[in-house]
């Protein structure tokens, strides 16, 4: 993740709406726009860019993709041939779209505005490799003061539910496709419920704890459409030592 | 656990049969009667008996208790009233009750040989508080040389699978009742979906890694009798530090 806004003076500023800022993404100069007033992507994004095994050639749908922080990452750091970012929301689907140019990856990442409980007739049964989601997290929405905010739509399962989410990834993945998400931990009989339900089986876990002493914060998993049921358990994400610095690890695999 | 065998001479050598010897649990002078060359107990059931949280006068069935590990410990930890001992084997049945008998707590701690499939009818449903289970983990039997080995159905679904575990356990619990289960991570697919299936809602679970950067080795899990979905992920419980010597934690509630 960035720290901080770039001098943006290097840019075209054509390119900003108000409020906009470009970041740089810290890796094999990427950039992204986002607007820290609304939705800025997060640690989990990363994480899951970086949990994601994308082989050469193949195809991936980013289901509720923001602004593009997936398909950016991936199509950076993976040899996927093509990456669809999936988002509701117009205005950030069009920031998706300018990060997209930003980068010239027009030609392997491709942003659709549609909803993700249509992804399976938007895109046709069976027509990916790949699914990845980092989908809203919250299943209670009480107390919701705007629930048209993009980061209440981000956040919490309002547009579309886990099982929505699920679903649809199992309609639009191959056999043997697979899915990959992030999501919080206290989801996680939920996740492997739907799951089973689907027949997405979870083949890869991993608890993503933010200190050794300390309850996980997030929780990767894969799954296989149509996998034989056994579960690998992967050592424990630990994100910042003692010194509340990154890992060796976050540093290595992650690009902090 | 013990670092290995008494000096046996201090007790009565009637109370053990040939091959036997007693070992010192190192907590509250409790010990265990164990035949190495059979089976002996493990981490796990140390682990699971730290786990498992046993309220002052509740009642506790272990099911599938072996030598007596589970019940013995417990009595010594928790003001639990009455601990009941389910055992297929004859023979562990049997060392069991001499152990309890050893440790003077036969008031407390009772000794049943039966069939886990057979628990309910035993014991007659909604009987317990608590359940508490360290099963057989393996669910791929091939290879196996003598299923009649006690080993072999101590470890492998021989004898009861897990569904057989989990359905009488939700079967023998009193409505929010308690199931403690230690279990390997590469079954928690199984694990959840029937803890859900039988309204053992999962409510608590925590990942023990033997080092910080290695694959868990068990899973901790406890399920509440028609509990309502919500999660909780502990912080992992790591075994080892890097010098290969039990962890604060470890020492300070497992008393190793």
């Amino acid at each position: 993740m960035s720290d901080g806004p770039l001098n943006n003076d290097i840019f075209d500023k054509n390119i900003l709406s108000d409020g906009e800022r470009i970041d740089d993404l810290q890796i094999h100069n990427c950039y992204i726009i986002q607007n820290p007033e609304k939705f800025c992507f997060g640690m989990d994004a990363v994480l899951l860019s970086g949990f994601a095994k994308i082989k050469k050639g193949e195809t991936v749908l980013d289901m509720g993709t923001g602004t593009g922080i997936l398909p950016i990452l991936l199509a950076a750091k993976t040899e996927g041939r093509s990456f669809t970012g999936l988002e509701l929301q117009a205005e950030s689907a069009d920031m998706a779209r300018r990060s997209v140019k930003l980068n010239n990856m027009e030609d392997r990442i491709d942003i659709v505005t549609g909803d993700i409980k249509q992804a399976s007739d938007i895109f046709g049964a069976a027509s990916y490799d790949v699914v990845v989601t980092n989908p809203p997290y919250m299943n209670e929405n009480h107390g919701i003061v705007n629930p048209h905010a993009p980061k209440a739509i981000a956040r919490h399962e309002i547009m579309c539910s886990l099982e929505d989410v699920v679903g649809q990834a199992a309609r639009v993945l191959k056999v043997n496709g697979r899915l990959y998400m992030v999501h919080r931990p206290f989801r996680l009989v939920d996740i492997m419920e739907l799951m089973v339900q689907y027949r997405l089986e979870p083949k890869r876990l991993r608890m993503v704890y933010p200190y050794i002493g300390k309850e996980p914060s997030m929780v990767l998993v894969e799954g296989v459409k149509g996998g034989r049921r056994r579960l690998s358990v992967e050592k424990p994400l630990i994100i910042y030592n003692d010194d509340r610095e990154y890992t060796d690890e976050m540093k290595r695999d992650y690009a902090f």
